[in-house]
């Protein structure tokens, strides 16, 4: 008796404040957030009725009422364009959301039956769902507030593979002998950082994914201005701090390290100080698979980009986001995405090349006590899963229409469950098909573990 | 003597703080705000040489001796992009440069020698003069500040003339029976604001001026955004204040009127704050000629949008900014451009009719002790003037080639010297033909009256 007025007790404070909780989104270009946050909705909105979310244990008890969006908080963000996302797999024939640029935000409500109702609290409760979907890039910018100009320039084109240097060739070329002392010259300094950023831009095209500064490939407002306009300085090595100090204001180092301090205090640290640390739970969405088709070295450069991600949410006592933000999320789900494009008894494989890409961070991440789940999914399932002879054997089988609008019938091969080594590179390599969306069936989305996702994301919270 | 040594001691002082001026130039859509900045630039940098800048009395001392672009203070704000405009004038053929979208930022050094000359003070002097050219739709957006949300609604779509209101007439429709106290549909709203928004996109290239909010109009990094997703409800009068006031906060009332707050505070100020309120000196450029082509209502809007946009400058005691801000703009120029699209002896004439219809705020101007010049100017002069015989008079007239590549010799016809009546517009209209730029000859851009408006904003400080 006394233990249960303790948690009645505790009921009726938790009811008192409002019921809220905060998700963010992310996760590199093309990793599948619009999807994924496009089939959130749709899953919860139908989730009444006819929604498969057998995994999320609210719904399996069918205690989940629905889902309704309402008036978001922060006027000054755009919304998330679920109508349009819609619209796009709803097309004849259907194709995949544009995706979004920058910060988007969307208010659920959500109404469910609780667990455990008794005389002086309702049946039904509801839950403030805040979801954010912003770019995975701008993580990649948060080891840059570690570092002064100098020291970052010395991180940048390090341990680069050939075919990534040979993106920045031509700008590697343009500054190979740029003197850290000589006088400024505004114009030549506008065109060398136009250089730097088509090399982003054509390693992001190429597939690369770790990718400094992360604005200068999604500048917005702020195409033109100087703060997207400088570059790492190489060769600095031979310079002692206090030389490079003594510099004057109008010398080509001194401007690219007041440039490059400007985009630490008003771009970087803006997203983790009005964002970042009001987030509630987290989930991080990865294209391994795609990954795995660019070949190592883009796999490699995947592996890198992930690493310097998961240190915004390393929030050990040494940390840099510790000492700087009071960050306070408090679970984190990191996704392999597209799982519909390999055969079902692949996914555990799957789940198992993801954790191995992730395993220093994965082990910061418990070290610091952070809960972490790790699993695959498919936001909205593309293919089907059939049956084939082959050599008398019977193995599974994809189908499902390729992005010309053909037909497919495909195994699509082993994944590995280890980093794969060189050998196994020249061996085997890897050939996924992209899919687009089927037509749709009326009801909620195909998907593939959505629910296994809610559930760890905020299952806790429908109760 | 002691009357020197007082003039010495002054100077002393001005030397001994950083010459430093900050130039802003504005204007609607179109009125040529890239041309003229361009303009400004190239006539500075070829100072020294062989610019043709007699009516500025620093150059025609021969006392100018040239400028430099130097590095901007704002690192946030886009750079003027002078390079992309005078590669679209020297292209072949020749084009005008693409219009700037929102705030950009040039910083000059000018050289010059001093008019007068002492012993302890050298010949040559600098003045570091930051240019600045943003929207003059901005300043549309200030008498928005002066309203709620009811009384904004009230003040639009009045007076609106029947081409205008066949514009919007789509939004007029869709939202005719709604009722302010209704619980508010967020995508309903979204839709709803859309066609507000295309209702002003469309009134905009449709030739009018007059357009709230102007933030709509260039949504930038807002697209999508609740800020930007509002408009101005009619039929507010069959409520009181306190009706409207006590209504929900989910109504569609309440919801609209918080959106137009936040665009207030986080939009319309924010540029007053933190631009606006530290520009020195300002020129708002007039496109007269283009709002006589587009005919009566047009022009009659074009008047009401010069009066809004006006009210900016205006620093009487009960005005509006003196009470939010304290503008410190000490000197303003308006200019009617494109005067090279009319024949030289109608310059005169085209500065009488700017002034009609600029009447009303010039007195206020001068009332509240702003100096103030109007003038005539043409950025860059795409026409040559010659002279031909009609009817044995020899006329002037323009020779130069439109937009379509064709060679033209026309004689425009003559600029009305005051606000055209109805009578006017019936019996004669206008027809000003529209040039492309010239091919460039080596040395600084041709033009009408850069150095009168030169010597008026900048005059002062080259002594």
């Amino acid at each position: 008796m006394p233990q249960d007025l303790t948690r009645d007790l505790q009921d009726l404070i938790e009811r008192g404040r409002d019921r809220q909780l905060r998700l963010a989104v992310t996760g590199l270009s093309r990793a599948g957030k619009t999807a994924f946050l496009t089939s959130l909705v749709d899953q919860l909105r139908h989730a009444g009725l006819e929604a498969r979310l057998d995994l999320l244990a609210a719904a399996r008890e069918q205690r989940l009422l629905g889902a309704q969006r309402v008036s978001q908080q922060d006027l000054g963000v755009p919304r998330f364009p679920y109508d349009q996302a819609m619209q796009a797999l709803d097309g004849d024939p259907p194709s995949w959301p544009t995706p979004t640029r920058g910060i988007s935000e969307l208010r659920l409500k959500i109404r469910y039956r609780r667990a455990h109702a008794n005389w002086w609290r309702g049946h039904t409760a509801e839950l403030t769902l805040d979801l954010f979907d912003y770019p995975g890039e701008w993580l990649l910018d948060l080891p840059l507030l570690d570092h002064d100009f100098a020291g970052w320039s010395r991180t940048q084109c390090e341990g680069d593979g050939p075919a990534r240097r040979a993106l920045f060739a031509d700008w590697h070329a343009a500054i190979a002998d740029l003197d850290p002392a000589s006088e400024v010259d505004e114009t030549r300094l506008a065109e060398l950082s136009e250089r730097y950023a088509e090399g982003l831009r054509a390693a992001r095209e190429a597939g690369f994914s770790d990718l400094q500064p992360g604005r200068f490939l999604l500048p917005g407002e702020l195409a033109g201005a100087p703060v997207l306009q400088f570059f790492p300085l190489p060769g600095l090595d031979d310079w002692t701090t206090e030389a490079l100090a003594a510099l004057p204001d109008t010398s080509l180092y001194a401007t690219l390290a007041r440039r490059f301090a400007y985009y630490q205090q008003h771009i970087v640290r803006p997203f983790y100080r009005n964002h970042f640390r009001r987030f509630d739970r987290q989930i991080v969405l990865i294209d391994v698979l795609g990954a795995l088709n660019a070949g190592p070295e883009r796999f490699e450069d995947l592996s890198r980009a992930l690493s310097r991600l998961m240190q915004s949410f390393d929030y050990g006592q040494r940390s840099l986001l510790s000492r700087l933000f009071t960050p306070r999320i408090d679970r984190l789900a990191i996704a392999a995405t597209k799982a519909d494009h390999v055969t079902p008894e692949q996914h555990v494989r799957l789940v198992a090349l993801l954790e191995a890409l992730l395993v220093e961070p994965l082990k910061d991440l418990r070290f610091a006590n952070v809960p972490v789940k790790a699993l695959s999914l498919a936001s909205v399932r593309a293919t089907e899963v059939r049956e084939v002879t082959r050599q008398g054997r019977t193995i599974p089988a994809l189908r499902g229409t390729d992005l010309d609008g053909d037909a497919v019938l495909t195994f699509p091969g082993e994944v590995p469950t280890r980093l794969p080594d060189a050998d196994f590179w020249s061996r085997q390599g890897f050939d996924f098909t992209a899919f687009r969306p089927l037509p749709r069936e009326p009801g909620p989305l195909p998907h593939i573990r959505m629910d296994a996702a809610l559930d760890w994301l905020i299952g806790d919270k429908l109760t």
